[in-house]
């Protein structure tokens, strides 16, 4: 039987990083990623295959950052775990045995509980090169397209589709909540994103639920909770992804509360060998430890980060996720940390809410100007900041950096209002004007 | 005479952030600037007239936020400030009482101790419209233009200078120290920065002082240490600005160490009822709390968000300088905060250092998609972070803020190998490699 120091099931995300990770934290001891993808895809990169990227190819994780990290790599998949023995079955190999074990084993898209979606042309979004292959031909020349669900999965699908299915093509997205995006963003941004969204000819179809996929071998259309059938020649899935718990579960593994892979705050199971990161982990919020159905890339090297420094002796602790993300649409960028007005209400917070706009440049004749809006949300009583969103151009993404930063260490309005950024005119807002600074002040008088 | 409850004297990026702020946290009172200048210029975007912008008409603060801020104005020049009276006359009107004064005077150029500077076509910088507007007449046309001074401001000006002046100028910066930027980047940032600048047709002159300015009433060159001669039809000085503190010093006010108005953490002068901030301020770094001779709009801003909050009872402290900055050649952006590897070495701290380079898009095909690199520095043993520098694209200024924010609480290198981040394809570098985090990460395996 072969053996391994660390073996890492998964190779997308979280288990790329857990495996880069554990060879630096642990140089002496040896890594294998063991995957069943011949080649990986940038999960976030996916919905740009369908437009400005081009192609599933065009797309990849190289492999060539395993050979400079020395992680050693094996295409295969795993069977089965047998934690007494401390192995791993696969399919095609020899077990292997293991030291340490990290599951990264991703999550699988969320079916909607409506019939209808056996039908061809109706598409889950598997991270697998011939299953996109295969949507980029069915939906070649399709006049009508249905997104089913408008997070940013959602948004980014449509956007992508449409600019690649040109002027003639009907794209909309049907969601269930009052508007897309709603999860992460507050409504003022979402209905900005919606507008921008009809502009560029797509048609947003929300508060509305599908009640059925109609048609006969292939998809013809998507029929609403009222009645209305949109005409579909191709539908896409976003409407979240679940765990893949599959060896997690056969092996006896404590599942938590949404389905995840049980882990404490230093990512390890309920086995002390076997951790676990990324989709297919349990996670809890920065914001009061409740269970967190987040799921994102960036939670998932964050979490593969502390899983990996803590095979040998624990060293990092979770602090819980935090849910910082963000999309564009066209050249505009929106960005979110932490909770959204809504979602604070939501979490019992008392809260109070600055804003300020402004131009992203200074003088606002200088290339690339145009309008920058930071919103925040604090905790009344204490001034602590418990969210923020960024809309504007593709800084944004990391704006909502810098406001990540001052949500994990727990920074009041008053330290916001002080804080020391730099500015320059090519490059941001006056310091003046500096919308995260004004933003807190704004916070701050509303307070009086 | 004339009384007011908040005096602010000066209109520049200090003076009339004190006043929004003055107003925003005591809305019961009303507050004057008094300035000598009819129009104010947005200070850091004054290399840019000479270039992208094209006037300093366009590169104005508009005076429109005062009065959305219900700020009152008065244009007129403070010649004598009476403490014990609590008044301050000025050149045209009558005297002004006060109940608090904000002295938000700024700073003046420094001129070099060499001869010659009395030429004509030898500029210093003066935040002046009909001074900027006499400089551009005097550089039409110019075919040598050598600047002095190789810092932020030399380096903006030469570059804008050289795109107006066009192929056939020849453009040159004097550094004595052995590289240009040398005070806000480490040396291979530097050399990153020179080499940019010959491609764009600017002649860097490092580890070189100048000698004397020649010429028969007009400057015709500039002669070097070693007696090389620079041929020059105009000069510009960009050595850096002296404390305006001669109002502060007729009153009696204490003047600190590098000769600005000397302040308490609250930003109180030795006058209760007097406060100082901006350039004419004097200031102590973040690092080890010593005299900090910076000059930089963002931290006049920070400094008058303190100042004018505390007017009427204390609430804010500093928490000194930590000196965040950016800038750009052509599309490429600079940006640094804290301590440099440099100057964290003579500040006396055993450091390791960690760098990260990665795309700043994923995958690499998406459009806008170049190398950003970022470079930490932590203290050894403690992990704390005590500076960091990015060079990238405009998004680098934004980049530098996260950081920023990590060394304002100071985050450790454990902190930040673990600080959840947004990142998505079209806005940022993967999760992955994303490269803040990577350098944290990079020099945690530096300390093995």
């Amino acid at each position: 039987m072969k053996h391994v120091d660390i073996l890492v099931i998964g190779g997308s995300a979280a288990g790329l990083t857990a495996a880069i990770t554990a060879r630096r934290h642990h140089p002496d001891k040896n890594a294998l990623i063991l995957r069943k993808e011949e080649h990986v895809l940038i999960p976030c990169g996916i919905p740009y295959i369908f437009g400005t990227v081009g192609s599933p190819e065009k797309n990849l994780i190289p492999d060539t950052v395993l050979t400079q990290n020395k992680i050693d790599l094996l295409i295969d998949e795993a069977t089965a775990l047998d934690r007494d023995q401390g192995h791993v079955t696969t399919k095609n190999g020899e077990p292997i045995a293991y030291d340490r074990l990290i599951l990264a084993t991703g999550a699988l898209p969320a079916m909607p509980p409506v019939p209808g979606f056996e039908l061809d042309n109706v598409f889950p979004v598997y991270k697998d090169v011939a299953h996109l292959h295969q949507m980029q031909e069915a939906l070649k020349g399709v006049s009508d397209l249905v997104i089913i669900g408008g997070g940013f999965i959602g948004v980014e699908f449509a956007d992508e589709c449409k600019k690649n299915l040109g002027a003639g093509a009907n794209v909309s997205i049907v969601e269930m909540l009052p508007h897309c995006l709603m999860l992460a963003y507050d409504e003022e941004f979402c209905i900005h994103a919606e507008n921008l969204l009809r502009e560029r000819g797509i048609n947003p179809v929300t508060n509305t639920k599908v009640k059925r996929l109609v048609g006969a071998g292939a998809v013809e259309g998507v029929e609403l909770e009222d009645g209305t059938v949109l005409p579909a020649q191709a539908v896409i899935l976003g409407i979240g992804a679940a765990a893949n718990i599959t060896l997690a579960e056969q092996a006896g593994l404590e599942i938590g509360p949404t389905g995840g892979i049980a882990v404490d705050r230093t990512m390890r199971t309920s086995d002390e060998r076997i951790y676990a990161c990324g989709d297919c982990a349990e996670k809890v919020s920065f914001f009061g430890g409740r269970p967190s159905p987040l799921k994102l890339a960036s939670i998932a090297t964050a979490e593969a980060r502390i899983a990996a420094a803590n095979l040998f002796g624990t060293r990092r602790e979770s602090i819980g996720t935090v849910g910082v993300w963000s999309t564009a649409i066209g050249e505009t960028a929106f960005a979110t940390a932490g909770l959204t007005e809504m979602l604070a209400k939501r979490h019992g917070y008392d809260h109070v809410v600055g804003t300020a706009e402004a131009t992203n440049r200074h003088p606002g004749g200088m290339p690339g100007a145009r309008s920058m809006k930071v919103k925040l949300v604090f905790e009344k009583h204490t001034g602590v900041l418990l969210g923020g969103q960024v809309l504007g151009d593709t800084a944004a993404g990391e704006v909502i950096n810098a406001i990540s930063a001052c949500i994990q260490r727990r920074m009041t309005a008053e330290d916001v209002a002080m804080f020391q950024t730099g500015t320059h005119p090519a490059l941001t807002a006056s310091p003046v004007s500096y919308q995260f600074v004004n933003a807190a002040e704004a916070a701050i008088a509303a307070l009086r």
